[in-house]
């Protein structure tokens, strides 16, 4: 249970959690600050006061949570020494952690043990306060990346307000989140923008597009998500994701070498390899 | 309705095919030739017959359906010719309709007029008889690919029998399918195999692929499919295979180039185009 929770960033991941929170009692009083979209997640009801600036919507909170975007959330975590209550503990959520975590090293001073850096596996295509949802994060996972200066304590605290609004946390460390994210969501979503560019571009045939099946459809079904949080997460986290991409344009150019001989045994051999991994992360096959 | 059916190749397209016809009442006798699963397609019913080859099952057919993968159907409409009845109507069902529509053209001879391509979208990663299903078809799209020296009428057999068994027809001619399938159908199978193959080999990290998300398991669903299958499909499409995977290519280097640049702008710009084109084709948000 907090006294006071400031919540930085009222988008559908921030505005989730302040409605989880109020929903199940966990704070007193949830003030928002968010230039962009804070009127509309106060009248969405999700937080119940808006402050006119960070110092002000931090002042006297014990719990403080960033949710603007990747790029945004860097700048606030900067501005945040000496702003902090003694007992503040303080989270960011964004999708990369390596950024936050650096300026969250260099600004808060005394504070840094109790920052713990979040980041939970929950959005999609949805954005605004609008599309919030208090039962968002129920059963999903949240990564939580203690740096090594964080205090056990501090830890805990965040994983149990995590569980306490549903969610199943697990540890990673900061780097190692940012290389796993690269993976398995962050480049993917910049191939699913490549396919849809390129089928954007490519498919001029009138009424082909009615020709779309559900394959392409699912492939490129998060290049709906929003553009500037995607150039965003993919700037903030380009090391990792470069790597990533690296990898996947060696495979690409295989295949295109291995159609170009007319290898069919290079083909299969690969295509198996992938078939393989996709079964074993589940075999549904719809 | 037919007399006698012949369908060579009983695995799932073929074995559909030939189980909705029997439940529907279009054919009187449905003979199957398959080496590699036409015991299977007996055992679960779906044709009253086997021949041991492919003139056996042919003869006095007159309705002849090659079924078979791609590679397969061009060597089987290359050794057609001379086994046909006078009034025999053939269409094939290859994913790529250039190779067998070449074939058909060098060996028919005199029943060429009466050769109509067909192409039904329907499958996904299921294969083999035991997955064939008497409803396969309804309601999907069936495209129907006229040759100039088609017989209208027999085009239009083709397109009724379809119709018949429930699909949509479409017609299209060959170059324009095989050129909007590379795009909507055969490349993306690629990107699906080549994107789960770079996280078979990236995702080393203990417990990883636990963290898989939603947007990449819809991405890499179709990488689950028949790896020979694909191999062929695309091997019989290279061409315009090429073609689309170098659009794509170009789309890749252009995010990968303003990641490394900083430029936000051009991935904003580049990704909102992309989500336009896929909130055209339907913009369902799950």
């Amino acid at each position: 249970m907090f006294e006071r929770v400031a919540i930085i960033g009222t988008g559908l991941i921030g505005g989730s959690f302040a409605a989880a929170f109020r929903q199940r009692g966990l704070a007193r009083h949830v003030v928002g600050f968010s230039p962009a979209d804070g009127e509309r997640a106060l009248r969405a009801g999700l937080v119940d006061a808006l402050a006119d600036d960070l110092a002000t919507a931090v002042a006297g909170a014990d719990l403080v949570v960033l949710a603007a975007p990747v790029s945004v959330n860097v700048h606030l975590v900067s501005d945040l020494g000496g702003t902090l209550a003694d007992a503040a503990l303080v989270t960011d959520l964004s999708s990369v952690k390596a950024p936050v975590a650096r300026a969250a090293v260099a600004a808060l001073g005394p504070a840094l043990p109790r920052y713990v850096p979040s980041h939970p596996i929950a959005g999609g295509e949805r954005s605004g306060p609008e599309a919030a949802d208090a039962a968002l994060f129920e059963g999903r996972t949240v990564i939580v990346s203690p740096l090594l200066q964080s205090d056990p304590a501090a830890v805990e605290q965040v994983e149990r307000l995590w569980q306490a609004i549903g969610a199943v946390t697990r540890r990673l460390d900061v780097e190692t989140h940012d290389r796993v994210y690269a993976s398995v969501s962050h480049w993917p979503h910049a191939v699913a923008f490549a396919l849809a560019a390129t089928m954007g571009a490519d498919l001029t045939e009138p009424g082909s597009t009615a020709l779309v099946g559900p394959g392409l459809r699912d492939m490129t079904r998060i290049a709906m998500s929003d553009p500037a949080l995607w150039a965003d997460i993919l700037l903030a986290n380009a090391g990792p994701v470069e790597r990533c991409a690296a990898a996947f344009d060696e495979q690409l150019v295989r295949i295109r070498d291995a159609l170009a001989a007319g290898d069919r045994d290079a083909l299969v051999a690969r295509f198996a390899a992938a078939a393989r991994w996709r079964q074993r992360i589940g075999g549904e096959r719809d």
